[in-house]
């Protein structure tokens, strides 16, 4: 079944450079800035993906491209129940392909990463509805849960069933404790009874629930026949049957209709009846309820069962700060090609020049191809990070590393998700602003990027809300005792031991040549989190003196302060990271320049931001710091603009992938975009209702009121 | 026609205070806030829109709730064709309601754009469709044209034809002067053949083009048979026969498709083959062709032809300025009545409290909600300009008080556009967001408005392609000799008369008390404008002197320079307005104290994106200055959050134009989300395509591809 595309090639004549399996891309309009580059694309794709992740997305793509199901339909109006339709057939079709078996995954576990970008990058509602079933129902059920589930996952695995998981309530989202859906144990009949006492805790926003899931994780508000609680639990809870789709007695289960975006993922609502399943199904990992209705857990701490899953409660974050660059990263290819053929004014009326060379459309648009390769590195780091959390959790590591490990990643993930998603989000609505009217044009896809990227700002939790759990574990280091050595696994607080002496350093480059260094940020970055950090601890110790209770101090501690705080952590630790890697010695000699160049714009690019607050703690004063900064910020993106197409075909998918008309990979912006309009549905026919314009005129102002 | 709807009530009940025609709001879990509020909504109504305006806004409002054909389908999944026709026969009706005539526009011109603010809140594509048509074409016709074009435009107000506006080309959209449509005279038949030289020439993006229109004003290089090419100049071409919607022939005219928003709209685009229209379709007003071919025009001056015009053309803006700001009213109305509804965690276990009550929730938001009445005001106050300007061309006043009203209007509409729809995408995307998942419902209409305000930010000229406009006006005025005072129609520039003494001023609020009176702000942009004038003005000269030509040495100043110095400057007259809005003694006594912290708000808020440069500039300096606007704003957000339900009750349309379930005045959050869910298409149905889940189930892995 892996037949070799057009983007497939065995060998490339192009002389001596390698070509690492990847076909050369077409000659065209481009070329003008691909000649610039100082570096040869397919080895930066080699630097940064690996030969098998190269081939594996390359067969993923090809697969998609080759297979008539996926087609591309240009300038297709879809419903949403086709829409719906043609997403699950997709599904379905990929329990065929089967890209990746259990094996894959414990060989390269960064596979199913690779394999949620190439689905996302094709429609994020195939890969979303794929993995809610397989990830979110079917992991859950097997860590949550014991031998007894097994039947479960194996249905799930082989479609018999399909699942999804049953969280968020109509009336409560991010106050999880809050969950009002009752789960009342029956001994009589060794059942539980799940029950929604009214419709404001249907359970709501339900990924998969809306046409397709047969069973659900369902969570719930315990209680044993003493009319005890014992707090939110999970339960597979059938809501329908999988012989005819129909909806199980007691359940009221449906779609909620359409979204901003993700329409092909039909999300859904729930409200149980008084609805009766077996005891076994309740997922007893951490808690169970013996047949007479007794309550049992391994756990004697309730706490330290809550930190002790925070870390594996990240992973949901941890995927989707990766989903936003991947977002950010088809979006800026079809802003930057575009940019680099639409021609527009000129040093002369008879000559125009591509908006590329604009100075403005340079400094809208290069650093966010800065950020995608910032975001793209730290993506991966953290989830190698979060592969080591899970290994500990399966070999039942209870050292406090661990706990510690987990309670870091909970810390970054809380904060690369809100900075992910939103530098995606403000990217994608920049590209399709820099590519003008065409960028709203829908078949040129801006637009669904933009709409299908927006979840990420709220689901897993709203990013104001998490930035908040990320500042508390960065104020919990101001309470450590000085003779304590500060040292955090990951290593993104150590330099917080520091803190004293980090709060005397000053910004010392003098001259734009010195400025452009990827350590001059990373210096003022550092002085950052600890001015803010300070500054977090103060404001919330005035508020608490101020007779403020705890829960008061904290929300009125957010704004500028402990908000700030966790953005430039974060910001911090994704430069890190980053300028790390620019200096790697195992990180290509030819690759490093334009890499570093990268490093140094995402850096002094997130640093302009906080500007005000480097003058505010006196880190920088006059005018000359700012000014130096500005100026070092636009030379980088100059150097950059004649790299930033061989940048983008780095990280681009196929065309048939990107499926953006003016974002080809041949540069044919105009012959691109005029064919598929003119492939459009009915795009030169009079409309179906011609007839209500030619004749019924209206008698203007028959209808006229007196006022 | 005029059937009182619940909306319109001749007389309230409720004791002494004046209903001003206006019916009580239901009563609701609203009340909590309304009855915290230190002002009349229904008062501020009528200051704001004063009697006569709210008696139309309710007539229009009314007559749409009262006809089935405007009925809203909650949850149904409109296809494109459905939707365009639907909009169509929606702007039918309005000929037949005919809201306004000729006479009540003379009356009072402010009408017109309320009616387009009714119409776009109901739904922007009915109000553009039937705008592009009567405004667009119509008064195009009328203005750049003579008496021998009074039937186009006749036929047109009585709907037997219908008009476009066609001057974008596939390949060419700021570059206005770059079109490249040929009108070749012919004398022997008196004709002008209208012809594109190849499909990048194609007439592109034409709003009303894609189904409808059978007329065009289309913009050509006008050339004489002796081959001189005389410029852009407009004609009225028939792209379709009326009786039958089918094209012309020669031209080939479609539907461009699917757009990010304001989908009832048929945008499309025409390619001209050799088109013969009558001579005397050419629009004369400006230049004219003789019968035997000779070019004829009253204006010497070519660059006077085009101030003059310049003024004119800001009619657009002026009108997008304004629409921005009625989707940011739409959003923010349902963002703080969800806020106000929607609780989440609070204080103690057993309650919870309103999200309103949140600081973060309120900086979100709160600041937003100020700027829709600084711009509202705005908006108003500049289109009372623009209609000086208008009557001063019908006139045809020569005097240079007109030119220069014409050149202050262009700086301030080329800037105000940018301004009013930036904030506006911005303001909806974090009104979205802080509705949670809620917010990403459709049905909830965040998504539809942010849609449809996008292209505000791109038609009518690129936002940051208008700012270079508006910076090259500001920047004229430093060449001026020092004897001579700076002195505008509008005052907007007056102050630069003293702009070495503001350039001496400093920040002098020492207290967070004397920090919240807009005064503070205003000095400080009387100061940045000055300040980034000069730095602008600098800066140009260094990149001449380094021997750039000025094409490429005002390129490289507009990032951090010129800019910025085109939205301070806009910024300060905004604020300005409002500031003088809130002092005047006309201002009701008990209004001015919320609109008095609204515009404190406003101003705080907008200059906290400028802080660095007031430090660079040492206008501050310390750690003070910024933490006193901090806390300046912080509070001015905390006294807002219990006026804010009623601010936005005295902006918001009624439900049913709303129509938004979480932003009804009810209140009623959930009971109106779930009623509207569940009275969606087919939600409890399972869906049509069942048995793809049920039969024919996937052999896992049967078409797994061995690598």
């Amino acid at each position: 079944m892996s037949v070799p595309g057009d983007f497939m090639e065995a060998k490339s004549d192009q002389g001596e450079k390698p070509d690492h399996g990847l076909a050369d891309l077409p000659s065209g309009p481009l070329d003008l800035y691909r000649k610039r580059a100082s570096f040869n694309w397919k080895d930066m794709v080699l630097f940064m993906e690996g030969e098998d992740i190269m081939a594996f997305k390359r067969h993923v793509y090809t697969t998609l491209e080759n297979d008539p199901l996926f087609a591309r339909q240009p300038g297709e109006d879809v419903s949403l129940e086709t829409m719906r339709e043609l997403t699950f057939r997709r599904v379905k079709q990929l329990f065929r392909y089967d890209f990746l078996t259990r094996d894959d995954i414990m060989q390269n576990p960064w596979k199913t990463v690779i394999l949620n970008d190439c689905l996302g990058s094709y429609d994020w509602s195939v890969g979303a509805k794929y993995f809610l079933n397989k990830g979110m129902f079917g992991s859950t059920v097997a860590n949550s849960g014991t031998q007894r589930h097994n039947s479960f996952v194996q249905n799930t695995e082989d479609m018999m069933t399909f699942g999804c998981f049953a969280l968020t309530e109509l009336s409560h989202g991010s106050n999880t404790r809050a969950m009002r859906t009752t789960a009342k144990y029956d001994p009589s009949t060794q059942e539980f009874v799940i029950h929604s006492p009214d419709f404001e805790a249907a359970k709501f926003w339900v990924g998969n629930l809306g046409k397709t899931a047969t069973h659900a994780v369902v969570y719930a508000q315990l209680y044993t026949p003493d009319g005890a609680c014992h707090g939110l639990h999970s339960f597979v809870v059938q809501v329908r049957d999988p012989r005819t789709l129909l909806a199980m007695p007691g359940v009221l289960v449906g779609d909620m209709g359409k979204k901003l975006g993700q329409n092909g993922l039909d999300n859904g609502f729930a409200l149980f009846h008084h609805v009766r399943i077996p005891r076994e199904n309740l997922l007893n990992k951490t808690g169970d309820v013996t047949p007479e209705g007794r309550y049992v857990t391994p756990f004697k701490d309730p706490n330290k069962r809550f930190g002790a899953s925070l870390g594996a409660l990240s992973g949901g974050r941890v995927s989707i700060s990766r989903m936003a660059v991947v977002n950010l990263k088809l979006a800026i290819t079809v802003a930057i090609r575009f940019s680099a053929t639409r021609r527009q004014f000129g040093p002369r009326d008879t000559e125009e020049i591509p908006v590329l060379e604009y100075q403005l459309q340079q400094w809208r648009l290069i650093p966010y191809l800065a950020a995608v390769y910032a975001l793209d590195h730290f993506s991966k780091s953290l989830f190698m990070n979060f592969v080591e959390l899970q290994i500990g959790m399966m070999m039942r590591d209870k050292s406090d590393r661990q706990a510690e490990l987990g309670r870091e990643i909970h810390a970054l993930s809380c904060s690369s998700k809100p900075l992910g998603s939103w530098t995606a989000q403000r990217g994608i609505q920049e590209c399709r602003e820099a590519c003008g009217g065409h960028g709203y044009l829908a078949m040129n896809r801006l637009g669904d990027i933009r709409n299908d990227n927006d979840p990420n700002c709220t689901y897993e939790g709203d990013n104001n809300v998490l930035l908040q759990q990320t500042s508390n574990y960065l104020l919990s280091y101001t309470s450590q005792h000085d003779n304590v050595k500060i040292e955090s696994p990951l290593e993104s607080v150590n330099f917080l031991d520091d803190i004293n002496n980090i709060l005397e350093t000053r910004f010392t480059a003098a001259t734009v040549e010195e400025c452009m260094d990827s350590a001059v940020p990373l210096a003022a970055y550092r002085w950052l989190v600890c001015f803010l950090l300070r500054a977090s601890d103060m404001r919330l110790a005035q508020e608490r003196d101020s007779g403020k209770a705890d829960f008061e101090a904290r929300n009125n501690s957010q704004v500028y302060y402990s908000r700030s705080l966790a953005i430039v952590y974060i910001e911090h630790t994704v430069l890190q990271r980053f300028h790390d890697l620019t200096r790697d010695e195992d990180t290509p000699a030819d690759l490093r320049p334009v890499l570093q160049r990268l490093c140094c714009l995402f850096g002094l690019w997130s640093l302009s931001n906080h500007m005000a607050t480097l003058y505010q703690g006196a880190y920088i004063s006059g005018r000359e710091p700012a000014e130096t900064v500005q100026i070092a910020i636009l030379t980088l993106c100059s150097l950059l603009k004649d790299e930033a197409v061989t940048l983008v075909d780095a990280i681009a998918p196929p065309d048939f992938i990107l499926n953006s008309p003016i974002g080809k990979a041949d540069g044919e912006l105009y012959k691109n975009l005029w064919s598929s309009v003119m492939q459009g549905n009915k795009v030169l026919e009079r409309p179906s209702w011609w007839k209500e314009f030619c004749s019924d005129k209206p008698e203007v102002g028959s209808l006229r009121a007196k006022l």
